[in-house]
């Protein structure tokens, strides 16, 4: 249940053999799979033992062993990883264009392929918490894709058959590369999760609204009890919030979809062909059927993460109005008994065995916890954008993770919300109505007829007796039952009037 | 040095004279302003003293003593109060068209302009931190708008020959204005403040840019030497994060346009006409030049500050941006000797009196602190905004205040950080030249004359030696001094080649 | 309402008169008090005009116009001011043992004296967003405490009798000086204001928890409900959380208590003399009577404000409890008829005019809303905090203002809740044993006599019926009435057995 | 590679068999491991169907379909499953005192074990995004140690031989099982990880400060050249921040080791023996060898997480020290040229290949983002705290992984950092000693002798002319060479005088 890694520093040059290496290797219990055989690959700094099954190289090797920092659990996502797979594809795409071997090329291709869809996640091990560049990571991703893809051409892993630099690598730098695939993997994860379960959300909002149309209840205000208002109209709020939601994020977009490839180590282009990023985008473009575009300004994209920030904040505002919908319906589902009770909330797991009625409101719990999360992750992303310096933020892994930490719960966790709760929320109209009548704020109604002073001490003696209004208003004499009946019609109090 | 307020409950409807009110009064130390002469006010409460000079009423005076929390500092801010003078101008003169007395109206009209000009602001003394809805400013300016138009009708204060709530809250509730008056001081501050001292610290960047744009220097990533670019280049990078910046601020307008004005209690309108809502925003529309138009669900409107939690999500981006160009810039002028020292930022005040060229970025730390507050801003109004209860967000007055204060900080500080920094930075050509000559990044330029191993040695043997590489070069006799300078030209490294 | 200012930049040794810097006045609208006369100080950069009414000297005036942000609210706090008196009239007695001219030392005493009682506070107008190391109010508490020195002792202000650098601030950098009021100013304010508001605060919640010890009542857990607790053992839970808030906030005092004196401008305490550290340290405990010490290490005195952002953090912990408290407490409260109504909360203003019983829960409402803004000023002080460069933080007066504005307005906001809320909540002992009654939660009590199945199915008929469980019991003839009576006592169920 | 799930609601009593149950899976493909076979498992809701070769049971399968966010990264940490298991097996010997039948309680015991040394943690599947109150997941644990407990006393799993609810959870409730394995899981990670590891990094700094205790360089205060002072001075005021770090973890660790067990459902203890909480205390104390206590007021320990915001604070203290140290250390060791250059950073990965000295500080950058992450988290929590409802705060799996992730973090980047940075760090005393001379600052040594005038002209005089002070003071003939290395002394300037 663990893999030897090696954990001596092989910095010198010093001709280390397979066996003494194996001498250095220590047991590591963070890494659930293990390999017993091993293969020697080589960087800058020399020699370094790679599990045989795994198709990394020897900087993610190198990485894995420097960087023990959170475990498995901490690995850089998985659409990050994807990211890379659709990158490192248009690039061999576009660098044939420019020269790249073609056999070599389509290799590379065809082994990013695998990448993107998710095949070779595996062999991407390395946490979040690494370079601040994510180099660690890019290497990680031309280190296997020159591995497969040399596979692909009959030849053997670690040879270096096709060059993760040279080849992969071609017209790239981690600096350009990282905040690309962030780009990818971010508006990805909008376009495919988040927007589309909001969009749901919405809907079924919009169906409760229109379901609960006509169904007059108490409003509150400052927690007390207010003017009436349809649950039909609450439930509008809601969806109003989750559509101003999804246009808030839609905004973010424009500068979500521009792209640092081709700003190579500053944002100058050093090492690139004129025309290179421009031809990369629509690549990308392409592969993903987003409107990617090249960044109008390389040095902005890789030295800051502004679009993160920007779309960590729109994100943020939808968490506020998810924490808000969520708290208010499971409050006027509270109960069954002591409760609002205005709402009944689906039943998805047991309550409380003996008694009956006790529904937890589950789901409202898992959002805002969801939506607390995804406000602490905003201050990250923004403690991590305004800590750049000069050409390159070095904050870029962690700002990556938690804003698509973010995408990914706030999108699983409407989802959720909305299937199992939302859609099967019913009102309570016996309680909803009970409260209503109750309610002494419907006394207003009756000022025209027996003037603010008769409506007042009926509201006063109905307070004091803990009567309905009419209990009073009959006891005072002030009006017939019949008269009462007229005057008071909470469904005329709903709107302006004409 | 201090106002004598009352202190004693008023909870009865006990016939207390005004010798027996005088006897409670105690010293408050808070309140700077005092007065020696009384009036008494009354509300639903009863009577209570109210300075004679000042024009508020019993409400306001009972906020007054209820709300002793953070002294004079903390009063609703400025913007909040001028938007109260347009919002209640605007109701005067739409509720003349349903039916207010128009000498009335003229009256209130006249008062509110006053107050829209900030004539009356010391009449404003509420602080922040009151109810959560903002009802007691609404009444504050409900008030002192009455008893200044009752005096400008020729009636005496505190008569209520004009009503403050029949006649100048009319068809209103403080569950909208309150919201309005957000919304109308946040877009004014938005356009009148904030964004036009961004342009103009867009355009003195971009001038920068241009200026610059001749001057190699070196790159920097991971803070460590990188290839070079122009200074221009590194300051196109700062001038498009202050460009997407104004548009990020923009973006979110749309929303932030839409007035509450209309809903009343809770959102449905009750006791307004038809079309009041529209007719309104109109008013606002035409009284300050701005779109605003009424909100398309008020339930939303009156429930949630989604709005300013987004605006202030883009602020925060802003402030994400503002910090990370200030640093740049006091790192790069850092010095006068053992800095970076590539930038000379202009002399405001004396830094030591001795030691000449120590000049303290003191700009740079200004606009610092005000981008840590902003970002602590934003925090505040997330919460406040997530905290909403049914139909009626009661942190109304914090998030109106969180927003208020990073708008005015943030604007002001552009302006400063402009006009005192930016505008005078002035490149040190020779240290950037000596540096980027010095460095070791351009032996990658030697590579296609004598090779990758030759060219490593070169740079191996300079910064072993500590030697410039020219010099290296030369004691390796691996090209002549001719054939250096030809070859190492760091103008050429600063694009894409052809 | 206004005061003319110099706005013309004077960076040259230019022999300018009066008569040209009049020329250079413009108006400056942000501050309210004005001077028609002015007199001319000098600094190192050259003459400029200070109002005649001002003790202020040159660096504060060119402060005044370098910085125009945020107008008058965002002035240095008062406590702040305060302590630099308290400082500097140590400062002049440590000085005298040191041989500082005693007569001038004794002047510069008592005017200190002045400052740190709040006399001089006009004199004090420079804003928070300054230089990062207060510098500039260093400065003006030098001139002002030199020129009314100079006063004392007959001779005029701007003449330097008593010199700010040589006599004021003899022995002294900014960089040891304001880290020093900082950590006077937060100490004070947490001794004097926060802790004795939090100690009342609990003693009256503790009352309360005395008050309703036998009053039983439904338990709510996930918002629904639970088994039976008493009032008063709810209130318990307040009354703990408030006690450990207290002890939070205490546990930070030891580094609090730390002083920077003596470290000078990088921690070395160059120009000060051996000993001088620890004298001034005693001093300033003996003044205010707080065990102040100097600091361990200077250099982390100066680098870090980890002290603020740790206390800051303590009370972001309180702000944490009061809101949940004031939650409850207004969820509590809700009603009068549509809510949950186990609490009736002090009146002390007008809710509704027509309708009994509308208690806006204003109190709850202001303190949630400074929870909010203290969890916001936490996470501007963490991000000030960790932004420190080299031998000293630049974001100091940013640190102090934002923790002190925390401390004032928790503490008072404490004080006021405790005042006008929590002293006059009471009971609504009716409400509260109809709901306890009516729950189905106690039917677990029926287990022993009748069995489980016999308990789930009394309990399932009345929440199908609406019924209570007495009824529903009765109609299944389960039980006696008697029997149900016996067993069914929740005063039994709110602790463990024996 | 995906595990087959129910996906209908089986919310009915409705006979279903295996094989319709069987009808209604789905393929979901966020689970890795899979199974083909299943056994039915029961509970309230009715049968469902569980993977044999898994220990959960009912209510831990209905969850998984419920809660369907984030995937397998997201699973309860596994210090909150350990923790159950110490827990568990905890209650299983107290409740054996209390007349649990000692076989059964003896098998718990060995189960639950088998839970605490993570041996069973791949039957733990659930996710933090799950009801508040952790019930699912303490569901969880009692469902896999019944299973467990069942098959070591020779029963099959699913047969409840020994019960989930009954034996496993008796006298608990979720309520009070789930913040104490928050408290045990926070308290181990502090004392097993965090505190050794910032133990550790404080003797690594505290050694380079010994280490550099004699080398003299310049300060740099405003980013600018301030006077001098040592390395090791330096290292001293970091060497601080950590110690102070944590003491204030330590100070919080009195509120974390208060355990609610005993509270069972909202802190009355109903259902529980006097005497129970005590019991349970100790025992978990005896088993961890940690100061474990019964908390004082069992409501408060429900209804409120204040113990995790604080301690967090404390946390998000030594992340804001930690990120100011790795800056520092990033800067003094930028370069190799173009930087400050005063510090050699370790070399544990290729920097460029051609360019030597380019050692990115990889270790800084993986810190400070570990140090924003943390940053968010507290936010998270601080949101998460405050948001709890009357008996109980229902934020718990998500204040729990917050702080939990964060206590990881910190510890394990803190151990990275002082392996593969600090312990390695070199002074590059070259560079330091030649900015030094270079510097400026020294002037101020000048004085005493040639009085302020010279000294200031000797300065500007070298500014002015880019010499250095003694160039410039031989020109001007105001002392001889002798003389100024006399004179100008740097070491002399590194503390105050006698």
């Amino acid at each position: 249940m663990a893999m030897y890694v090696v954990s001596r520093r092989l910095s010198g040059g010093s001709g280390s053999t397979t066996s003494q290496l194996l001498g250095t290797l220590r047991y590591a219990t963070c890494w659930r799979s293990y390999s017993r055989s091993f293969r020697e690959e080589k960087d800058t700094f020399g020699p370094i033992l790679v599990p045989n099954d795994k198709l990394w190289g020897a900087q993610t090797q190198r990485s894995l062993q420097n960087f023990e920092i959170g475990g498995e659990r901490e690995r850089m996502p998985e659409p990050i990883i994807r990211a890379f797979g659709i990158l490192k594809k248009c690039a061999a795409k576009v660098n044939m264009e420019y020269g790249l071997d073609p056999s070599i090329g389509k290799a590379i291709m065809q082994a990013a392929q695998e990448v993107a869809e998710g095949k070779l996640s595996d062999h991407f091990p390395l946490v979040v918490w690494q370079t601040g560049s994510g180099t660690q990571s890019n290497m990680n991703a031309n280190e296997v894709i020159a591995n497969r893809a040399a596979e692909i051409l009959g030849h053997k892993r670690g040879g270096k058959f096709v060059h993760p630099n040279d080849h992969v690598n071609r017209s790239q730098s981690s600096n350009d590369t990282f905040p690309t695939v962030m780009h990818i993997a971010a508006a990805t994860e909008i376009n495919s999760r988040l927007i589309p379960n909001l969009k749901t959300l919405h809907t079924s909002l919009h169906s409760k609204s229109v379901e609960f149309k006509d169904i007059v209840k108490i409003g509150r205000t400052h927690t007390q009890d207010a003017t009436p208002l349809t649950l039909g109209q609450e439930f509008s709020g809601y969806t109003t919030q989750v559509k101003y939601g999804i246009d808030r994020v839609l905004c973010t977009l424009p500068r979500m979809y521009q792209l640092a490839q081709g700003g190579t180590a500053v944002g100058t282009g050093l090492n690139t062909k004129k025309g290179f990023d421009v031809k990369i985008a629509a690549a990308v473009a392409e592969e993903t059927s987003l409107p990617f575009v090249t960044a109008e300004n390389k040095f902005e994209a890789l030295a800051a993460h502004d679009a993160f920030v920007e779309t960590s904040g729109a994100v943020n505002t939808v968490a506020t109005s998810l924490m808000k919908i969520a708290n208010d319906i499971r409050l006027l589902g509270s109960g069954p008994r002591c409760g609002l009770g205005e709402l009944i909330l689906p039943e998805n797991e047991p309550g409380s065995s003996i008694m009956p009625g006790k529904v937890n409101p589950t789901q409202c719990e898992a959002l805002t916890m969801v939506c607390a999360q995804v406000m602490g992750n905003h201050v990250a992303v923004t403690v991590g954008g305004s800590n750049g310096h000069f050409e390159l933020n070095v904050f870029k892994p962690m700002i990556a993770n938690a804003l698509l930490h973010s995408l990914r719960l706030l999108g699983d966790a409407s989802a959720s919300f909305e299937k199992n709760c939302v859609r099967g929320i019913q009102a309570n109209k016996e309680r909803i109505s009970k409260l209503l009548h109750e309610s002494l704020m419907l006394v207003t109604s009756l000022n025209p007829k027996i003037g603010y002073d008769n409506a007042a001490a009926v509201a006063k003696k109905a307070h004091k007796e803990g009567t309905t209004l009419k209990e009073a208003a009959l006891k005072l004499g002030v009006l017939t039952s019949e008269e009462f009946d007229t005057l008071v019609v909470p469904e005329k109090m709903i709107g302006p009037s004409d």
